[in-house]
């Protein structure tokens, strides 16, 4: 076989790990929770709906897919770390990263550099592009816990003043979503799902 | 609330249940059935790794992704029908075109005429694009077959000929991606993994 399409290959199936890292969100149903392939599936799909919302002018719609698709990759080594988890986030970088040399270089060169770059720049929130997608990341979540009655808050005793900072950088992505997402947050600890 | 926002967030919502729908592919590590959700991520990923070998000239990569994203949401309501079915492939046109109607009319008109024409053009594979997508959404399948040494061939009893007569539409999308199948193919007979 050709040696650059089984590097490609090695990789496709390598990610397939991605399927058993679970994040500390539940289905809509309630069923479980949720891990990163889906979610990933989900951001991109908001991503195609909700472009309209993002405040800056004409973004680079490829590039936003390409870097929700890819995004969080390196949690098949470095595992998901909880929002809140203020311990977990000391080394996270530092996992991280090396989780994406590992990972990412095992495409061909050209290939590992752009996902590692497009990895770089969601995670940096320097351009349009990346400051949208960040927001999806964090609107996604929230509209999970807000429709399951705050589960996943309750069962971490997460308050009210922590989603707020924890998201607060949606705005700079999407005004209109951050908008969006305070309405629900302050529903939430209207309706008892968030503690105030 | 923005009406037009909320019933994009009501689909974002519904399309919650893609999830949950189950293929008849086991993962790569055979701990499970693979669902709709993360397959449909998974053929994302492949397009941006693999549009180098599309058969055709310069690909809208963008529309390619747009596809893969959506095209199994009808089976939301639909089911996922097996490919080897031929029962279940009777009604599955009709059943997958009420749960497009269904569905894709919870967004806004232009929207839900956008996501319409998209996995109408997906089903009927007539575009470049929809040639591509379609190849790599018999491929992922193949390749998880192939490393779960044929699992859910052997548990179908399916044979050569018709993994062969299933797959051939690989070729008109990516000539180079059919010939790494047909070596799947021919490799798993070989190491009886699939009858002959």
């Amino acid at each position: 076989m050709n040696p650059r399409l089984q590097k490609q290959l090695e990789f496709i199936m390598e990610i397939d790990k991605l399927k058993h890292i679970f994040r500390r969100s539940k289905l809509m149903n309630r069923s479980r929770f949720e891990n990163d392939a889906e979610h990933s599936w989900h951001l991109a799909v908001m991503a195609m709906l909700l472009e309209e919302y993002a405040g800056e002018t004409e973004l680079n719609r490829l590039r936003v897919l390409h870097m929700l698709l890819i995004h969080d990759l390196v949690e098949i080594d470095a595992g998901d770390t909880f929002a809140y988890d203020a311990q977990g986030h000391e080394d996270k970088q530092e996992r991280e990263e090396n989780a994406a040399r590992r990972l990412f270089f095992m495409l061909p060169p050209d290939q590992a550099e752009w996902i590692y770059g497009l990895w770089r720049e969601f995670e940096e929130r320097q351009t349009p592009e990346s400051r949208f997608a960040a927001a999806l990341d964090r609107l996604q979540p929230l509209i999970h816990n807000y429709y399951t009655e705050g589960e996943s808050w309750k069962l971490h005793g997460i308050r009210r003043q922590q989603v707020l900072d924890r998201n607060r950088h949606i705005a700079e992505g999407s005004p209109e979503l951050w908008e969006l997402a305070r309405h629900l947050i302050e529903d939430a600890v209207r309706k008892g799902y968030l503690a105030e």
